[in-house]
């Protein structure tokens, strides 16, 4: 696949995942909640956790409605915990991808509101009549986003997180917080594709490590990014991290070791899909480019 | 069933729901997130929502194991929803089954994720190994629960609610706000408890009749309590939604003309289960009758 395909599929999906967004996100919720949803998941964000469930689906030749469901489904997650995350009880933020964020729209209530919301509108995308995904798939994606998202994956890793700043973390409890906080959900975002699909048991190790490899290059990137561009690049508040005296990875390593640790983590996770056995994996392959060589 | 019987049957149920709780709430979720969601969900409220469940699945002669998870499920929806509604930026009340709330207790960013953990584990909860629920069994109760929970359930009531404050509402928009503020998961309950057991269509409307019904009347009888009761009764502030400004039942029809109305609830309620066909519907018909006579 030359770098143009890979660009075209990418356009192509981008497209699909933001017309699903927009059909199954409900403009006409109750008392302007389905415009704050719309507000904070429509428009924005580079949807690679969609990226990665389409390519994985495309690489185990999986369902393409039950994939496209679970792609929305992963990238409303991650939309609702930035709702919630940029709240002023947790990092008072108020600008998101260039715009103010939901909480100075929309006022605190209702944005707690539209991310609890978005929350279980996940969970409705991805348990359509079952003419349009089989039951006991639709069970599997769930579970494996219920997982990603709980008290052991997302929120476990901002409840680390939270606790963390000011504090001194070496690298083991960074790394624990960060396969939790982000890592998690990315990495499910495969495996969601995955299952979609046929995957053996090898195939499905392969990509569990290629998608824990990879969330854990997407934070040390993140990281990376924070304190080497600018605002306007990244269309959030760049250098906030270590403003908020968080530990990250560059304040822990070092900028030159952190650059180490993503190449090292881009290497990891090439070899696990070389050894996946799977013939159909050059999109991951260039997902995980994407992931550690993007500029925002 | 006598009403001994019947007391019975809800102390061992409600027994096996709270031992369920504690199982499946993580304690050692990381930095102190399980202590807040243990609190949040543990030791208190009168789990109304489980019984409805387990009395649905009864009165369907349903999966006994399903029906237990899909107990907790709900009850995690309801308490996460109180923990989000008791925070500052929503009804800013410090006082819930007689205990600091949540936020008081742990933080108020510690309190949004859990939250948020409590909802994911709510779907984690509905979906175990497939060993110990059929999967397609799974993913109705899942679909079941977070239409309720969402925007054009719960969620959305709770929109409704935040922009109503200080208004007048005519007794159909008071309702159709209640219908999903509260109904929906109530009503919900008897279907999930339904879902798991062998319920016909004739059977299935009836009991999503009988749920709509005690659904509502639920909210009616609330709103009396609350200009009737002292807050040691209520194990929360009582008067709050006069004071807040709020339209309640009693605001809009009066005193006497909301508890024609529950008594009216009440009736239909016990016309959906007569008309129903099941045999084995009698602890849905004493608990209807607990949810207009209950003083608290």
């Amino acid at each position: 696949m030359t770098d143009a395909e890979f660009d075209a599929w990418c356009r192509q999906a981008l497209d699909e995942v933001e017309g699903a967004l927009s059909a199954w996100v409900p403009a006409d919720a109750p008392a302007g909640l389905g415009e704050a949803m719309r507000y904070g998941v429509l428009d924005g964000g580079k949807r690679l956790r969609p990226l990665l469930v389409l390519a994985a689906c495309d690489a185990t030749r999986g369902h393409r409605e039950a994939a496209m469901r679970a792609a929305v489904a992963v990238e409303l997650i991650h939309a609702y915990s930035l709702v919630h995350d940029d709240m002023p009880c947790m990092d008072n933020d108020v600008l998101r991808r260039g715009k103010p964020t939901v909480h100075v729209q929309f006022g605190e209530a209702q944005a707690m509101l539209a991310g609890d919301a978005m929350q279980a509108l996940a969970f409705e995308v991805l348990t359509p009549d079952e003419s349009l995904v089989p039951l006991a798939l639709q069970a599997r994606l769930a579970g494996l986003l219920a997982r990603s998202a709980g008290h052991s994956g997302m929120a476990g890793g901002q409840a680390i997180d939270l606790a963390a700043t000011g504090q001194a973390l070496d690298e083991q409890r960074l790394q624990d917080m960060h396969r939790r906080k982000t890592g998690a959900l990315l990495q499910a975002s495969v495996l969601m594709g995955a299952a979609c699909g046929q995957a053996d048991a090898r195939a499905w190790q392969a990509l569990s490590d290629y998608g824990a490899a990879i969330g854990l290059a997407f934070q040390v990137v993140d990281d990376i990014l924070d304190v080497t561009q600018a605002s306007e690049t990244l269309g959030k508040t760049a250098g906030k991290d270590l403003d908020a005296n968080k530990p990250t990875y560059v304040s822990v390593l070092g900028l030159a070791r952190a650059r180490e640790r993503a190449a090292a983590l881009h290497a990891q996770a090439q070899a696990a899909l070389s050894a996946s056995g799977l013939t159909a994996a050059h999109k991951l392959a260039m997902l995980a480019d994407k992931v550690v060589d993007r500029e925002s």
